[in-house]
């Protein structure tokens, strides 16, 4: 088990705070000192985003994700293509080719049964685009006030291409990393919509299946010049640094004039205190390559509608292992920590 | 796609009802009118309580539940357990070796983590014992209000015994109903906590994993004697054989007297005007079975701790096709239809 970056463990008298659910800190002390321990096994120990497991010789990926994003209805997408696009990413990032869904409803007493009808058009529809079936489900229902209109579980499950290997673990010194586009869309626009935010320009969801995109890297590259790939969710592309730096005791050094920030995403993170880094997406990837491969990959991601920003934004070095630092504009450097707290709850 | 019961559609204007959680006639609704046209596809509208499927030649059973049983803490399990068998059970039922199971939870701020760490230890254990590894997971926080303490959504993977075919759909006149033990337990445990009832007896949940009694019933006989099984939680017996009387279209008879009820789930069925066949079960299995292979099934069932009340309960016929009846201890026959509204709200 790789131990995670927080040190102090949770005191059994604490109770649940909002920020348990950031992907910061917070919800690493979670992994590391509650569900962890109870479930110990080598799987679940890799901190992948999705298991990768052998059954009668097949090789799969499996993932689960729970949907509770407020609003349930946003510019550039809702809950059901979320958490379609959610799960499809999560088995697509693993280098695994999405197949199958599973869909599980926790309804609230007196939602409307016309907005789930769109919610599971939706979903429905972005599990079409993506290629994958719906193949089972579940429906519960809680008394009002003990949910919030409605609440997805999707888990999915892709066959592993062949011979593929990615884990967060695997970057060495020398490697690139290449960000597919730009970052902070996903966050900015339910946080927008949520607070009724009237910005200069309407900035909509990244909210997209990646798994096409994936494809052409593959496509693009020798197999193992892919180290690994993340989805930059919940906590943003500075947490999802931060789990790769600390996973493959390297450091990543980053640079900052090369994000692609949308100037209306810069804008309202300027008039919140917010960083982009720790900003949600959700249409965009991280991924850890080879340093010779970098080019060719980011040249195939460039042709994909999904990855015409694709830059490489810095590189893995063998200094200040387990950090993440950043070339400022200003042409200093500092450190991009880990999401302390909850910068925006309910973003996914 | 296979008509359910219900001739009325959903009004559009109309909002959700407990009841629509149910596992009865409003959730069948809900399937039928929302999901199944959404997500429309062959593997769904088989109806089962898992979904079959080839991936890479390997044929697997997938399946999903949320659990949002009330209180979290009850005689008999917990939510954690409960979460672990509902997921094991509906893979053996489907014929399938449980191996893997995804577990994701939606938090409420606030909720103690002493409890959190209780719910974990109970899963893992739960899975220990069932020979299954939790390999994937999720966690997010909503704010207080906006759930109940924690809600666990747990998707399962198995692989299918080879040339294993069970369906709702495969039920003929001729073969008979075995229930493997008392009903009613989970139902009454859950609400006699709830209610605080003094019972003369403390029943405590049946909730068990029943993977090696369907291991034992398979050794037990010809693959194809066992026709169908199913787990009979919400909803309970009743709804379960009025899903298979539907989709097999023949008639089923079962017999009251044969039927094994706990003195006290009686007594507390009674005093609450429930009917004990509409109670939820998380630990007990309906199965089908050719009418030769019965007595052998049953036999083997009674060697299983989890059989030792096994009983062939009643019988397939060709006539009152889609329904079922009982021969009542009056030596009357009544019509047990599926449950209608919401007996018991937050059961599993």
């Amino acid at each position: 088990m790789i131990p995670l970056v927080c040190p102090t463990p949770i005191s059994t008298r604490d109770n649940i705070l909002l920020g348990h659910g950031s992907g910061g800190k917070l919800s690493a002390e979670l992994l590391r000192d509650i569900f962890l321990p109870a479930f110990a096994n080598p799987v679940l120990a890799k901190l992948e985003d999705q298991a990768s497991l052998d059954i009668g010789g097949t090789r799969l990926a499996f993932t689960t994700d729970s949907f509770v994003v407020k609003p349930l209805f946003f510019r550039g997408g809702d809950i059901g293509s979320l958490a379609v696009h959610g799960t499809v990413n999560d088995l697509a990032v693993g280098g695994a080719i999405p197949q199958y869904l599973s869909a599980a409803f926790i309804l609230e007493e007196g939602f409307d049964i016309t907005a789930l009808r769109a919610i599971a058009d939706s979903m429905a529809a972005a599990a079409a685009k993506a290629g994958v079936t719906i193949v089972t489900g579940d429906t519960k229902v809680v008394e009002r006030g003990s949910g919030d209109g409605v609440y997805i579980n999707t888990s999915g499950l892709g066959r592993l291409r062949d011979g593929v290997r990615l884990s967060a673990s695997f970057a060495q010194p020398g490697d690139a990393v290449i960000l597919s586009g730009s970052i902070g869309d996903h966050g900015i626009a339910i946080l927008s919509e949520r607070e009724g935010l009237e910005l200069e320009t309407d900035i909509a969801s990244d909210s997209a299946a990646l798994h096409t995109l994936v494809d052409a890297m593959f496509e693009a590259s020798p197999m193992a010049a892919i180290r690994c790939m993340r989805d930059p969710t919940r906590g943003g592309v500075a947490s999802t640094l931060n789990e790769i730096a600390e996973q493959s005791r390297v450091g990543i050094e980053i640079v900052e004039r090369r994000l692609v920030i949308h100037s209306a995403v810069r804008g309202a993170c300027e008039l919140l205190g917010l960083d982009p880094l720790y900003v949600a997406n959700e249409g965009k990837l991280v991924a850890v390559v080879a340093g010779e491969s970098a080019e060719a990959i980011v040249a195939a991601m460039r042709r994909h509608p999904l990855g015409v920003d694709a830059t490489v934004v810095g590189h893995i070095t063998g200094e200040h292992t387990g950090m993440v630092t950043m070339r400022t504009v200003f042409g200093t450097s500092r450190i991009v920590d880990m999401l302390a707290g909850d910068q925006l709850p309910r973003i996914c």
